[in-house]
């Protein structure tokens, strides 16, 4: 942007010493395959463009006035759809602001917080945003949480689930047990994909949400967004669902930063989004079966696909030369994510996108195999 | 909204010692003449509407994808505005979410931000959140701002200009020398409301806003809103102005908390204001033109009305009974904001409404005058 030296003579030592969360990129040229960011690939709700477009037929004119601070109508349209008390939900401008705002109303403490060392890359951001020791949890060899490698002193622990990059899904059982084993502790669940996560149990469907969980143990708090299932990553909506107290303080955390965190069309069309569930139902779905199909065809290949319950799949080249196969695939215009990280090095983490995106990923692939050899090494 | 005692027991300390700002309430109820919250009179730039509206219409879709997570294309047509570089210019979710992440980047230091004793309620509490000391310096008995009673030392200093709830404007020299006196210092001048600043110097109209200072004073700082002369406190949009160094510490300090704030909408929304040029010189000239017609009526009726440069007036009953004048004004649903603090406990704050509710409220003062006897006693 600046070719500038930078002078940070004027800068706290805060703003010194962060390294900030570098998002996945977002190129902006046509006929790309973005396969990298695990947005939606289906579009949202039509009922969320009506619901903004009725509002400003209606009433532009009120833009002029501030927002509900509280969001009261979004807080009660997902109070419902969980059957909770509205009191015991919060909403901020995307999850990564109510993570924020988790950090610093839970995580502030002496003792440090868990998290497992393969996760969601913000989590180390906030902790040093905010001051916080974050203690990494290695995962087990297979990329599995397992709940007893986290008995240890600790102010707070947070697992996102599925877990990013991997995927896998973590029990509630496990949850139930990492809840019960520190109780002084605040556990979040970061469930930014919870909602394609899916476990058949018997003949009927296995609740998969730690929401819930929270009547029962005071100190979950579930965070989830509606930047995935949701398609509305644009909207920049996420949420917080927990018992009234750990509510409490993130309202108060949020009223000393900021008060009207989400502005009056997003509330309108969060809230609509909600209120379709038919068709959320049927859109989230899709992205399953999608991702069956995907992992599927990856397995021919020759991938290893870790067993995925988010909407995107981490696989491993068998000869393990993932980024050889990412820069492949970006003179192909298709963009999957690869973290040049110790332990993942090895992986992709590809989006599931529309059945026609992710023909073109395994055609692009299979090119790669027979032309270049760029998988045999 | 809720009867439960609250637990704070996981809670971080910082989350218990916390002393949230209290906005101005919003009374949902009809025919009342809201003159509290200083929002603009008229509605936003019919642009703002029709741009979203299109967006909606041919790009609803995209609303599953990330936005552009720096408002490149607002953050251009700022520049723009004021001649400025792209990289002179930040956005955030309101200037409230500006301001908290000016103080994080700014003044988290060993030495204290100063302030004057009555200004923007959020600065203490912005303070507060990021354990910085707050040394308030007194107004002046006329609650104008000598800019001498600032030697002293300090890592920044926050001045609302005009400020609030006073409405009286500093000069650029007097911001000039601030800055030049505090050369290791961040000056922060919180201009939410210079828009409906205005000076005749001679035939043609002074400057008035610090952003024309930027070029020249690598410490100053200007930060800006939507919610006032824009008329969009409901889509949330603040703004930033200052050297690149210092734009680059707020980018790095927001992706350390929220590496989206902006959400789609809102950053076309914003973006079709700025470019309406003509519709913002005339709404606020409007704001303007009624500022000074309340001011002379509620002269006529002995009220003591500071010379504002703001969409409000700060104005004192002869007498002094300002609470039972805001209470009496309350019966006759006009809401008017009065600060039981000291200093100021016998003022009140009233924003500049339409013709109409100016004269509703006139109305109900003549009235209280005659029958009630509320001013006299």
């Amino acid at each position: 942007m600046s070719e500038l030296k930078t002078d940070t003579r004027l800068w706290s030592s805060k703003a010194r010493n962060l390294s900030p969360y570098v998002p996945g990129e977002q190129p902006q040229h046509d006929n790309l395959c973005k396969l990298n960011t695990n947005e939606n690939p289906f579009p949202p709700s039509p009922k969320v463009g009506e619901a903004i477009a009725k509002i400003l037929e209606q009433q532009a004119d009120d833009l002029r006035l501030y927002p509900a601070p509280e969001s009261d109508d979004l807080r009660a349209a997902l109070a419902q759809l969980y059957d909770l008390d509205v009191n015991q939900v919060f909403v901020g401008n995307g999850s990564d602001e109510v993570l924020a705002l988790v950090f610093a109303s839970f995580f502030m403490k002496e003792r440090p917080v868990l998290a497992p060392d393969i996760s969601y890359s913000f989590y180390p951001v906030y902790a040093q945003t905010f001051g916080v020791e974050l203690v990494q949890i290695a995962l087990e060899e297979d990329f599995s949480i397992d709940p007893d490698t986290y008995r240890q002193p600790c102010s707070g622990i947070i697992i996102a689930n599925p877990n990013a990059p991997t995927g896998l899904l973590l029990s509630l059982a496990d949850i139930r047990k990492l809840a019960s084993e520190h109780s002084n502790a605040v556990v979040v669940i970061d469930e930014a994909y919870i909602d394609f996560a899916h476990i058949k149990d018997g003949n009927s469907d296995a609740q998969v949400s730690a929401v819930s969980l929270i009547n029962d143990c005071d100190n979950i708090l579930v965070t989830q967004t509606f930047s995935k299932s949701r398609s509305l990553a644009g909207l920049r909506v996420g949420m917080a669902f927990g018992n009234p107290s750990l509510i409490e303080a993130l309202t108060r955390m949020k009223n000393s930063f900021n008060s009207y965190p989400l502005d009056k069309l997003a509330q309108v069309g969060a809230t609509a989004s909600v209120l379709d569930i038919d068709y959320f139902e049927k859109t989230r779905q899709q992205v399953i079966d999608l991702r069956q199909s995907l992992t599927a065809e990856l397995t021919v290949l020759d991938y290893e696909v870790l067993p995925s319950h988010a909407n995107f799949v981490f696989v491993r080249p068998k000869d393990g030369n993932a980024s050889a196969v990412a820069s492949a695939l970006r003179e192909q215009g298709i963009i999957v994510r690869h973290f040049d990280k110790p332990r993942i090095a090895d992986y992709l983490r590809i989006t599931v996108g529309t059945a026609e995106q992710n023909q073109r990923l395994i055609d692009a692939l299979k090119e790669l195999h027979i032309d270049t050899g760029v998988t045999a090494g």
